[in-house]
């Protein structure tokens, strides 16, 4: 049962109690493109207090460079090496989890942000952005010759998507001994502005359905993630709080990696979801309406 | 436990036993661009007695029509109202099975092959060739109107897939209600000159784990194939026999169908798959090395 957070008393309390901060930050954060109420401020008190704050998102299309400049578009301080995205993940995953060797090559389906990653960890890409492989003309394997330096496949969300991608990403996964299989998500949608679209775990699936493995997942709520994290910050798990809209991803992350949660009612997860008769098996050990709630602190404070 | 057939008196009684002979093409009547050696002098010799002859493809790619060509490029005799392929199981499917209105359109995942099927249908399709929807350029909602005469998605194997397609494909099966959801094959690769490539089941992998929920699959050994045959040509299924290379699409597909089942070897299927320690649970009714082998009748029967 969790833990409903509602008097100034109850945020103090929480505010003393952790040193670390992991944010989500879409529906948490921000909610599109509009920040959520007090939380510019919220961050600022977390600041304030000397809390470390990190960022921990499963969007992997952009780089933690490209990333930060949506949080100056909305006013928030961040820096990049507070920022967490798959993408870096599956990168950092690459390069200091694996130790695959910076002269293997990385055969990536995704974006430039993706590849932008990849290659600030030292490796070399193939594919992704490759006008090459960004094509509608038929694909032949009498033409293709397999680069035997390749030695992992990543895989996200790729507007550009091809079937000489998923072409090569299949050879790369079936001819060469022990080729990584990395996929930075397992989301099956994803919401825009304007609906809901096929999610990077989606298009992962034509090449775990073809060579019949799956891959290895570094959005949350895997716990590669938790791993990069945990080689660049250090902290102390029993005082870190994973902060999240979405129950399946970031409160079971948190969760599975021994930190305590704080649930949000700003995103996806409605009251309905926590308490009614068909209410989740993963319980938040917090909740709160918004993360603005803890703005309360600050006049405590003052 | 199959008959091992060896001697010409029990080719004769094969031949005497069945009226309906269906057979997969590649791996049983030619593999590849080339004949297996004697199926020719076998069709004939079958058409010569007056058996109904049916091809079962699971070649999704090409319309009947083209697909004969390559009987004609071969040397076989053929009509088209003899050949069954999954692309065309997919328009009879929809046009004769479930009765789907020639007012609703389709919106199509496949070859200029599959869509031609469909129109012979009576459908209006959408997506496939369509230069509009075969593009690179970022998708976006905001520019998509969702034709609501759109009463089924129909998958199959493309080479000019985009995400365009995906995304389209998606809207049709979530906004629409009760839109069908039709693969044309559940096979994960195909074989082709020079290797292994991904096959129309892993892109139908996409909108399965986007949508979460699986399609009805036309292709063998799904016996939707059996219905389309059934609604067109008349056979008794005691004196019907499937002949193929593959257990667990050809084999499976007529025992599945209540037919009976020869399994040649001339393609994916060795004599380990079914002989061996770990061999196939599936289990034809006969076992000869070629279709070439039932030749000995003619000198039998001359």
């Amino acid at each position: 049962m969790s833990v409903r957070l509602s008097n100034t008393d109850e945020y103090v309390s929480l505010l003393d109690k952790y040193d670390t901060w992991l944010f989500d930050c879409d529906g948490v954060i921000w909610k599109g493109d509009s920040m959520i109420e007090g939380a510019v401020e919220v961050l600022n008190l977390l600041r304030h207090r000397n809390k470390k704050v990190v960022f921990v998102t499963n969007n992997a299309s952009k780089s933690r460079r490209s990333y930060r400049t949506k949080f100056d578009q909305l006013g928030v301080e961040a820096h990049v090496d507070e920022i967490y995205g798959s993408a870096y993940a599956a990168a950092v995953y690459l390069s200091s989890v694996i130790n695959l060797p910076k002269t293997k090559r990385v055969y990536v389906i995704g974006t430039s942000g993706l590849e932008e990653e990849l290659q600030n960890e030292g490796f070399f890409v193939l594919g992704g952005s490759d006008p090459a492989d960004c094509t509608l003309e038929p694909f032949s394997l009498e033409n293709f010759s397999l680069d035997p330096d390749v030695g992992a496949v990543v895989c996200g969300l790729d507007q550009m998507i091809t079937y000489t991608k998923f072409s090569k990403a299949f050879q790369y996964l079936t001819r060469i001994p022990n080729c990584h299989f990395i996929a930075t998500n397992e989301d099956s949608t994803y919401p825009t502005a304007h609906g809901t679209l096929p999610g990077g775990g989606s298009l992962s699936a034509v090449l775990r359905y073809a060579i019949g493995r799956d891959p290895v997942c570094t959005g949350k709520p895997q716990q590669v993630m938790l791993d990069c994290i945990k080689a660049k910050v250090s902290y102390d798990p029993t005082r870190t709080i994973m902060v999240g809209d979405r129950l399946n991803t970031d409160i079971l992350f948190g969760q599975t990696g021994g930190l305590d949660t704080l649930l949000v009612l700003t995103g996806v997860t409605t009251e309905n979801d926590i308490t009614g008769p068909d209410a989740s098996p993963i319980v938040p050990k917090f909740v709160t309406n918004s993360i603005g709630d803890l703005r309360v602190i600050s006049t405590k404070a003052n």
